[in-house]
């Protein structure tokens, strides 16, 4: 059966310090998973803003020549027309309503989490003044791969960064050029090489979409795939991108992916990818797995959202962790022949 | 001096045979070019588009599973609201009004071409659906990589052939997600890895801009860089992207690429990159190298457009093959010092 926790949800704004004085957490979401030392740890995307003042809107801005972290305001007038909680655009710039950095946050029992005292990564380069975001992990051949999004006025980016224990880790570089987002690795190779599902936003044409990339070496990445796009007025008709790293079963690859319509309510939803040829899809969700009904997932900075980025599997136990309505993080739990099941496999 | 050859425009739409029944071609232009077995070759984009009928507006699109190209037709009543004569929207759904391929001309002067008999790559595949564009050839270690530009619902990705002669080439696969395009291979390896420019295009935030990737097998590109950005006010203050293959000096690679304002007059300008860090721009053209101001460069299918993606450079001497009007391809003639006293180094 797939379920909520009880707990949920398990971890909030209130369970990270605050970084910069004068802004407060608005959120801790969409967290990548792993297993790592006998915990359970969670790179938690946590979202700061500047505290409203003056009765001007403030958006933080990261300067990588100071190092600092800016704050640009706004005053109603300047902000007229604009209704996204998330983005700004003022005089034909745009700017987010909040910058987000990557936290570990540590649990014996998968359920009850603790926060390091300091986040693992934050923004420091001129690809991520805007932050960095929604961080996905995978484990290959004993390391922890980090992908992220990172945010600026050049466009959306993923970069890459490794760790062996979550205490620190390493920037490699840009996976992907911009926009892209919502990166995966898969924890093995397949036919002697390293893939990735990544999810490209084009400029025109194409409604953002699920592709395959492969490698020889897990930093350059080529021969890319289109695997699968939006399913116009279903549940995952505007855009989709993959969730938590896929995994291995007996049937193929299993992918968590996040589909959302054009009212902006994310759901979760499965794919089944062959196992030697993973850009064919065998296949595919025709409900959601998952769909925001809890208060947590209705309501919140964003509210309707349900954004799986992690999950750990042992055995057949499966536990998504996932972003609740851009301000919380929840956990379900299932087993792969829950996801069969819902598949229709 | 820069100097356009009196030839000018040396190659046209009547010069390539028309593919397709019921279809004229429009143009012939933006062409890739290389030195081979003592001639010289233009890897052309040739645009061709069904005859309209009846009153209505034809679409040509090609279809991967039947191998044909369709065609889609459209009222005037359908087609209300559409400007531009290269795109069209209808229906939420966008087309070209035309299919490109690539088709090669030889020359043993560099200035009188004759194409070959048949193309050398035509729309084949999902990728390329709405054709194939914007050929540009770098001859790595012997062989020539042809980078281009294939459109389709999915985006628009850049792919990857190789061939030896230009008589026959193989695909490799798609090198960059959508969107992209632009992409130009440098000639050879820096520091033991190889280099392309490529200009990503986002959903939002940042303008086109150049890119630079790296890789270490011509497939698989990654640790991706932002190299230069447009100029908001300038000539270049609505998009830019690479031309030709950028090409080594004393000084540094030169890169000779596009810009366009916000009125999509293109002209052609330089960039300087560091030899080792060819992420760094060393130099950049304040006004345009060359600007649309001959009959043929300001007026035709598009008017005021100077693209050029392919050069030939013998000793001192470049030359610079160029799209005139999304109609023609034409030739600019100068010297490696012309490109360095216009850039002020």
């Amino acid at each position: 059966m797939i379920c909520r926790a009880k707990e949920n949800p398990i971890l909030g704004k209130k369970d990270f310090p605050v970084l910069h004085e004068g802004f407060e957490n608005i959120g801790a979401f969409n967290a990548g998973a792993a297993l790592c030392g006998g915990e359970t740890v969670l790179l938690v995307r946590v979202a700061e803003r500047p505290v409203r003042r003056e009765g001007r809107t403030l958006c933080p801005v990261f300067d990588p020549a100071s190092g600092k972290t800016e704050v640009v305001g706004f005053t109603p007038e300047e902000l007229r027309g604009n209704g996204d909680p998330r983005v700004l655009t003022v005089g034909g710039k745009r700017y987010l309503t909040s910058i987000s950095h990557l936290h570990v946050a540590r649990s014996r029992d998968g359920v009850h989490f603790r926060a390091d005292p300091a986040p693992l990564l934050q923004a420091q380069n001129e690809y991520e003044t805007f932050g960095i975001e929604d961080a996905r992990v995978a484990r290959v051949e004993g390391r922890y791969y980090i992908t992220f999004s990172a945010a600026s006025p050049l466009g959306s980016v993923v970069e890459l960064a490794v760790t062996d224990d979550f205490t620190t880790a390493r920037r490699v570089g840009v996976l992907f050029p911009p926009d892209n987002k919502d990166t995966a690795l898969f924890d093995r190779k397949i036919g002697g090489r390293y893939y990735a599902l990544h999810r490209p936003s084009c400029s025109c044409f194409a409604k953002p979409a699920i592709w395959l990339a492969e490698s020889p070496d897990l930093r350059c990445f080529g021969m890319h795939r289109f695997v699968a796009g939006v399913r116009p007025g279903k549940w995952d008709g505007a855009r989709i991108g993959a969730g938590a790293p896929p995994f291995l079963t007996e049937r193929g690859w299993v992918e968590l992916y996040h589909g959302a319509a054009e009212d902006d309510r994310y759901c979760m939803g499965a794919l089944l990818l062959d196992r030697n040829e993973p850009w064919k899809v065998l296949a595919r969700s025709g409900e959601p797995l998952a769909e925001p009904e809890a208060p947590y997932e209705r309501r919140g900075f964003f509210g309707n959202v349900i954004f799986g980025c992690g999950l750990t599997r042992e055995g057949d136990a499966v536990r998504l962790y996932y972003g609740a309505s851009d301000e919380s993080v929840a956990l379900l739990s299932m087993t792969v022949g829950d996801i069969f099941s819902h598949l229709g496999v």
